[in-house]
């Protein structure tokens, strides 16, 4: 095989954020596979750089955990690794004790959880909104029954804990939603703040983040912070590929939803059926409701393996994202393009969403971006949607340097522009 | 490269159901990663041989397809093969105009879909029981306010026709369900002539087939029989990993829940929903409500391929399975196991639940075949759990017998139970 492994090895990364190859391959590989993985090492394809605000570029270690060959879902081999990613989850987010649900499913069957878990038919939710995705989520809980107030920030503003506290005084609430960064403006919310104003004006209500687009590239701290539910989905800052729900839930929210007075109003979703299913597991014992996404699991332990035990500690790695978005923002501002977010206080660290210079339009950049290999997303929220374009700066395009992507997509921008000013000469 | 491609060709397979390459690999990858693709032969890791029923053994080219680079759900490249899934899933259940759902999910979702879109609240359905997963399809239609009625066969039977016929001549359904292998019990039922008595009792009544363990493994032919809904995921005959739930519901169902009266009780699973996003990948153009499982979809899309562009025809591969089981549950029989299911006609094709022989439990087989690197699946159905166990044998190892899949289990059968003879004179 060294023939294979000399082939094949890819050039190591300054940062040193690769997989702790004893630790994490005793539980990642069963014993009778542990030859194969470190003897090869999988090098994924050449392919255009994805800078989407998710899925975002996943690492050749993770793909290769996608790739495992197929295992039980029942075995004590998958029950070990599945119990770690649990684990792992629930101290990315700084908890001691907050329950985490693995489930096979997109970001969106969070929000499903939470209004079939969380709030009974007819009782009260208040949603923050900065963006498409808060529209989403009150549609979600009207379609389980809640009562659904919003407050809507201006585009690229967050809500203000002014009328967070007024809404909470005037009515009771059973949760309050907020989403932490909006992927359709990349407006950040001071998660923090909203949930003081609520333990404050209102202790019972459950302060629930959609953290779909900020997990591992925002700092989230359930536990200090009073969070009861954060949500989120593999394929952004977690850096896997997309497929697995990610939900963890405080001992508050859990107690909620065992005190319900009516059944819960989903099946595949409902914590009735989960909650012995993720004891189980986090025992590194097996347990049934559904089939677990074994290989997308295998591939998060990986992804979660790097966050976690890499060389790029947690604050590092938050504070790395923060300098690179200044990096883009700047980058971009400085040549005419301007952040949709109205102030530096609402900035996401993850991504930008970047209104074009004047005079051009998506067709002017996008296509040229792409043309130079570097994929971005258009736009997304509804009354500016052809003004403006959104970059994602997530995971390892950011805690690993040499790769050379930030430096790749500034760049790109900075040509796409100049191209586009010379061909409307 | 070619010294990595010598390295790690791996024995081509006497029967030739490989990935079509010239034809595959256009859509399966952009150009940017056409050449990596012809280059490189991804091999899995060595491992234990999975012969549960379900997750199955994948093949390498599957796997590889797992492993595929990050790709925007957005892009025209994922779009095409998203389409294609969507076009070669209708062509499997011989269908002309079902519409399929590809949704990030477990088959359980499936149970959601069809009680939240099809049957309102208050509506009757009829749930036919032949194993474990009837139950929980009933609980799932309660769940969403269905008045469900069962008909339970005794263990190791199918419901019986005329049984059906009275329950239908009784009462107004909207739905029936039938399990048609029911994984605890490893119980087929005849769909076709299921369907055919209600299409004759009861022609408004939409027949709902629970097909987690039939589809590529059993025949369905959803127009010509009259089926409504078959249900499924891709761990089992389909050959992928576990992630996706796959739906096919034809026309006349599309049109019972475009006719609800009532608004559809699911928000993720909500056909108003993904029916717009299923016909804009159809049409090979991208749509949003929630992220796709994109290297999922790739997974599925090189698994369909395999199974509808193979050298084995779809009718080869439902005769193979036929053969197998036939070998498989003979060899067994020989030496004193015996199939959970009543008679011949409601064996199922792609697995086998098989009695201890007298004197033996699980604890004396199932951990020598474990030793054997055989991992199979122990008892599910509550009443008889410790009494029998149960083989897959479904997909590759069933259509490539220069695996040698079958011949292994079957001699690991036979092994240990001489061994457990020996172990206890």
């Amino acid at each position: 095989m060294s023939a294979l492994r000399n082939a094949s090895i890819k050039t190591s990364s300054s940062i040193s954020y690769a997989l702790a190859r004893t630790s994490i391959f005793g539980s990642l590989f069963p014993s009778s596979t542990r030859k194969m993985s470190t003897d090869s090492k999988f090098v994924q394809a050449p392919h255009k750089l994805l800078v989407i605000p998710g899925p975002i570029e996943v690492t050749d270690e993770v793909l290769f955990a996608n790739a495992h060959p197929s295992m039980s879902h029942m075995s004590p081999d998958f029950a070990r690794v599945f119990g770690d990613c649990i684990r792992m989850t629930r101290q990315l987010l700084y908890s001691e004790d907050a329950q985490p649900f693995l489930i096979a499913g997109s970001g969106t069957l969070g929000w499903d959880q939470v209004s079939a878990n969380l709030v009974e038919p007819g009782e009260n939710a208040l949603v923050l909104h900065s963006g498409y995705f808060a529209d989403s989520f009150a549609d979600c809980l009207q379609t389980y029954g809640a009562n659904v107030d919003q407050i809507k920030a201006e585009i690229g503003g967050a809500v203000k804990e002014a009328d967070i506290e007024s809404a909470l005084q005037a009515k009771k609430y059973k949760i309050v939603t907020v989403t932490h960064v909006d992927t359709s403006t990349a407006v950040l919310s001071d998660i923090k703040a909203i949930a003081n104003v609520v333990k404050r004006v209102s202790p019972d209500t459950l302060v629930v983040v959609d953290a779909v687009c900020s997990v591992a590239s925002e700092e989230i701290q359930m536990d200090a912070w009073g969070i009861d539910v954060v949500l989120t989905a593999s394929q952004k800052g977690l850096g896997t590929p997309p497929g697995l729900s990610i939900l963890v839930a405080s001992q508050k929210a859990v107690q909620v939803f065992e005190n319900r007075s009516t059944p819960v109003t989903t099946y595949y979703g409902s914590w009735k059926k989960w909650l012995p299913v993720m004891k189980a597991y986090e025992n590194n014992s097996a347990a049934y409701f559904a089939t677990p996404p074994v290989n997308l699991i295998y591939a998060f332990h990986a992804s979660l393996t790097q966050i976690m035990q890499g060389s790029v500690s947690l604050e590092q790695r938050f504070k790395l994202h923060q300098e690179v978005s200044r990096r883009v923002k700047k980058a971009a501002e400085e040549i005419g393009f301007k952040g949709v977010p109205l102030s530096e206080d609402v900035q996401a660290n993850g991504m930008s969403a970047l209104y074009f210079p004047d005079g051009f339009t998506a067709s002017d950049i996008v296509p040229r971006l792409l043309k130079k290999d570097v994929v971005v997303a258009g736009g997304l929220h509804a009354s500016i949607k052809d003004k403006y374009f959104r970059i994602g700066h997530m995971g390892v395009s950011v805690v690993d340097p040499s790769r050379g992507d930030i430096d790749k997509v500034i760049s790109a921008v900075k040509e796409s522009l100049a191209e586009a000013k010379v061909s409307k000469q």
